[in-house]
């Protein structure tokens, strides 16, 4: 059996789910990578990496390099570079309308690589979100200085790891979708983020709802999912 | 110190977040329930109760459950009980436009509770959601036959206990938000509805969302800012 | 061995520690809770009872529910009724300087049993606490209106179940001693408090300490340490 | 103690079981491999080594390497090289009936080495089972397409991470015995493979087994359990 | 919504799977087990009801306990109560071969509710499983006396608590694909049965599968999906 | 974005709180402390960095770390290095006030690690601490000869692994505020803390409190929040 | 199959392990239980039955509950009530010796029912065990006063809930042997005996050993293990 | 403060508890461990090291490095190397009498280093323990092979990873003391020992105790308290 037989890439998602398939890059060999970055190619087709580490990225060789539009912070992987110009991406009055409808808000400095896996996941989708960071609640003004910014977003992204009490006072402050990525960020109970979890999950607050430990990329699906539902 | 000081509500909730304050009456002592509901009264107001077992519906007295809409299977009650038409209420026209906008969809009969939970809490707020049951990803062919009803929804709600394989296979199929309700129904490694909460968190679908277990009003308060923030 | 060779209480208990001993009655026989209330009667000293159940209060028998202050919502009760007056009762002078030394702060209705075992813990060591309910962080109004209150407290004790972000909020807004009391009130992941206990653990709020779950009585034990040490 | 003392293989496990003693690797050192090398080689017998990573396998010096068919993928094994001929391989006739008695099918290409571990078992067994990977059931059309190979299989094993749906769909499916086996691929909640493991076990599919998290050999031994029953 | 469409049986299970839809009773409502064998009536089918406990069955009514063949120790029924007669079921010949296919062995007498669920579910599809009882290995006389029984089946179920060592000796001892059921008897840390579970999961002998703790029914599916293969 | 946008410090802790902004390094990057430190530059503040390994430290460069006073035992560092000087830092009146109003306490050496955080962190803050290490309850003479030392101190940070007995047996014998800080030493079940914290909260002494697993910094600011709250 | 056969003692067990067989009687029928006790008549042995609640008792009926030597505290029952002096009773000089070689300690009142357990299962086998009680730790000179007593014993058995930190103090001051029961006694964290079970398997102090959580008769046996050892 | 600040070894400890002090070696810095080896010189005393991998042998410099009796596959040291015949050592008849009077077995070869930990702490202490491995109950007929070895031992030490189904076997076939030694050796639900762990602790064989995960060298001491107890 060899490699080609071991890939079969899902072609048809971005038809039935609105989304294309991306690939989780953690645990896979250079070898199956370069694969699906060929069959990509050859359908002429464009792709997004996730959890794709530096020395992984490395590992692909220059002549795949060239081709990626690569975020280390993220781990995030554009191919070809140009997919973000290619496919999904808007003319220019779209693009202004697709300014600043989500953002992605991070506790600390510390959750920046889960925060921009998201905001790169929907850059890549054609969307240009607003980032903002170090807003955790310990220190409430700073959040509140930025809550009239926040309130102009239609879908918003709360990063948080520790005790994750950033996304319970956002999603009591405004009316938007607010969707809470957890992160592993921490030490001793927080290690991992299954408290920061758990603390998202157990929310006082009304209709928060919760994606996996560290998964920026699928809150970024789960953002699409609900402003196209608002497009149609 | 007595009760009416012990309980303040939080009447401004609606302006900020566009959801009425509900109450999880699970811990509460009658007497407690009783004073919101006075509270409620005297501001003609109205509220949403959930967690409501039949015995604490019982002891709440004869005088509150007249004006009660009480549900026993979820749980729910709307006080006062013509709550439904007067404050939230659409008229006829736009009536039509909220029916079937969220699917409410139960993986078996056993998650009807949880599923009916989210569907009153829909409705307390206008909306008339199709509810379908029993169409566990163990017989595909049942999910199948109704995918078409499934795809006409702008939000779909999927309620699943056990392995809670439904939600996956749903986002696979369809563009809609999806918002994930684990269960505890369940025995062995299912008791209490962990292992459901985290196969949805390690859904191989792209951008599922998840509530905390059994938790239909969460669910429904996440669908409705959706749709709110797309009705503007 | 009959039961009064079970029983050897800790008499010496307050010259080592500053603080009364008290039982905690849950697991405990009637007898052997009613022997001990004999050996104190003895010596003329006073004891507080903690987690005494309705059912275990009626089970010790007319003679010495007489003798008992009992408040059934924290499932306390001082013994003797006049111990309160008798030893550790300061004069009225002294009692105005007692007055509001400590805040303890509930963030939700279904919190107050455990809210109220550390007031009457206080209440029994002569302290007279200010009771603050329902200011959870989902509504931040409700605390900020009550933050002066507060801040004239010299401990506080901040009680909260769920996602317990209640504790980190305060802690970021004070600077007297905080001590968190994770409360076993939630379901699903919330449920039985280790969600709420790990979220005060990870706060990133700095010098917030923690009791274990549903421990109000720890919690004024450790107010009444951090008191007495300021008093000397 | 010398190292022959350490090591006492059980030369009589096929005459019991049917199954050849294997060797699981990881944790021993190079001279207990060693060691059990050369009383196989002195019983002129033969054994399947697992979990061999590729240091250890290179720390088993060249005399050994020459005599090991080693895949680096799966960490198998076969000693000697020419164990697959000699001793239960059947003959060409026999051969042919064994061609795909078994299929190996994988949810994703992060599944491959544990799919090859008990694709590789089978075969050192003188099985030739078919492999099917990159079959999540988040694109269903792609299990679809190959449901008749997996139907003419008379026993399936399913290797699935994350939120492992893919054995439940399966084994609603087909009627012949599936072993699930989970696998430790995954992050947040999906890491180690406890959250596979559970959910296969809860399946609302009947009569699917499983192994341990990540035990391709374990369910291949199953499979040869099965197979050797109906051939008897 | 009425609760007939609510139901929506698997009717098409067998053809699929080559086994007969079960319903699982615990947390269904007396209404909901009604209508599900008011839908098999009609359809002149049969059904297998598991986790039926007393209080359930009585609460069914005398009209259809009479058609119910009820066992109180496993919680299994069979509808109607001549179902094991009229479907599934083979004429005296097949009748001797199915005789002692599949033999149910249970560590302690504690484990003997789900050892019976296994054979119920057995003689349900037409099968007469050998009962082994009591066989636990603090006591390894009793499994060695036992052993030609145990030898002369073509499944084994090994149903265990507590350490469940008993599946391992077992598996280590003979041939025949061995199924372990862990049971939720014990107490500290074997309570629920994770222990259980966990120890047959990490078993050293080879080529041993498992099912949900307390999981008799599961086991008796996948013992007939071998069978059933076997008999192709 | 920039990296300074992203970084946002809470400058105005200090009058909220008391206490001065603090830095927690582990998962920052160089870029992240530094421009961290410059933003600190600017203003002429000063921080208290924490969790800063050695490989972290000299990635810091030859600037930045002739600024700082580190300690590579607990990973402190104070920036500027006369940051212990010039803000907070008594004169020497009040510095003889302050000698000793804490005591450290360690259970054995494996935990100097953690409490010298924690004694750090109080020497930042002008405190100067008593150090005791190596009093194990397992040898309780070496506990009983400091105890004088250990009652003269205002509050006492108890540093504990493994069963963490010492903090209880310290609360027994003392009557000033005691925290409790697990250290994640040890292995088996001992290993990352979790049995350590667990048996703090759990302690049957009265009035212990307790800070996250090896959170020496925490346990500190919970001690200057008593002291200056004594101070007032 | 009828329960005679369902129930086979271990009669033989005596011989190997030096033990009489005991009924754990929690979760068995008591017809169950019944069997066994006829059984046992037959061959005019005797039993130990442990985990014998008073409803299981009565439900006995009068014929066995007259032959039962029964303790309500530890649920423990001696069958016949004449088995004490009949088989493994020693004769009085040997009976003096037996006084006092084992102490059975507990920390609280609240761990007396597992003491009792151990001291009654200890004068099942002819041992007059020392029981002390209510010495825990946190008034460590109630512990000191008993210390001569304790080194007396041959073995000791420590029992605790909560923290369990009683067996570590202990062990670090005596020679003998120690063995630990942790209890489920206690609240949040202690709950269920986890915490105490692992603060004694973590325990600084050299050579403690420990049994399940609540299993004061496998300390027993543990005990008589080593003094039938000693008295070889 | 200075490293002999830091370090204060216990000893005191052989009067109290009849064992040397041993010092754990992982976590600790050279300098702490080097200060406490040159303590012990000061003394004349000698002491046993545990865990010290390799790396932290070297560092210890040449110095000390001579005069230690390191054993790498355990990680243990004599410290001086004379230590063994110095002080403890019997006289030659004595020794005699001290072999095989402790029976250390371990079921697999991966778990050799821990079963080396207890018989050198064993060796250190004087006894001559005797060592059978690979005797695990897949293949029962080893352990079978073996019996009559291991029942002429006064103390059986267990050591298992996995299913640990050994130490229960083991227990159910002799008299002896039997103490039980989980290993962390394993994967999947196996992996850290818990499984082991808890698979001992609920043993349905009477009368076994256990240590935790890893802990020889604890089970080599409680096996020493056993002898001595029995030596008096």
């Amino acid at each position: 059996m060899n490699i080609s037989d071991e890939v079969l890439l899902d072609f048809s998602r971005k038809e039935r789910t609105g989304l294309d398939e991306a690939v989780y890059c953690a645990g896979k060999s250079a070898a199956h990578i370069i694969e699906i970055l060929e069959q990509v190619s050859t359908r002429e087709g464009r792709i997004l990496l996730t959890r794709l580490n530096e020395e992984m990225y490395v590992g692909l060789g220059e002549k795949f390099r060239q081709r990626l539009d690569y975020d280390p912070l993220s781990g995030t992987a554009f191919f070809p570079d140009t997919a973000f110009e290619s496919c999904d991406q808007p003319d220019q009055s779209t693009s202004q309308q697709r300014q600043g409808r989500v953002a992605v808000i991070a506790a600390g400095t510390s959750d920046a690589a889960v925060a921009r896996e998201a905001s790169r996941s929907l850059s890549y989708a054609g969307e240009t979100p607003v980032e903002i960071t170090d807003v955790g609640v310990a220190g409430l003004w700073r959040l509140m200085e930025r809550l009239d910014d926040i309130r102009s977003a239609q879908v918003v992204i709360a990063v948080a790891g520790m005790d994750a009490a950033l996304p319970t006072v956002l999603a009591g402050l405004i009316s938007a979708p607010v969707i809470g990525v957890p992160t592993s960020v921490g030490y001793g109970v927080a290690e991992g983020g299954q408290t920061a979890l758990n603390a998202m999950l157990a929310s006082c607050a009304s209709g928060l709802t919760v994606t996996n430990i560290d998964n920026g990329y699928g809150a970024a699906c789960a953002a699409l999912r609900i402003l196209r539902m608002s497009d149609r």
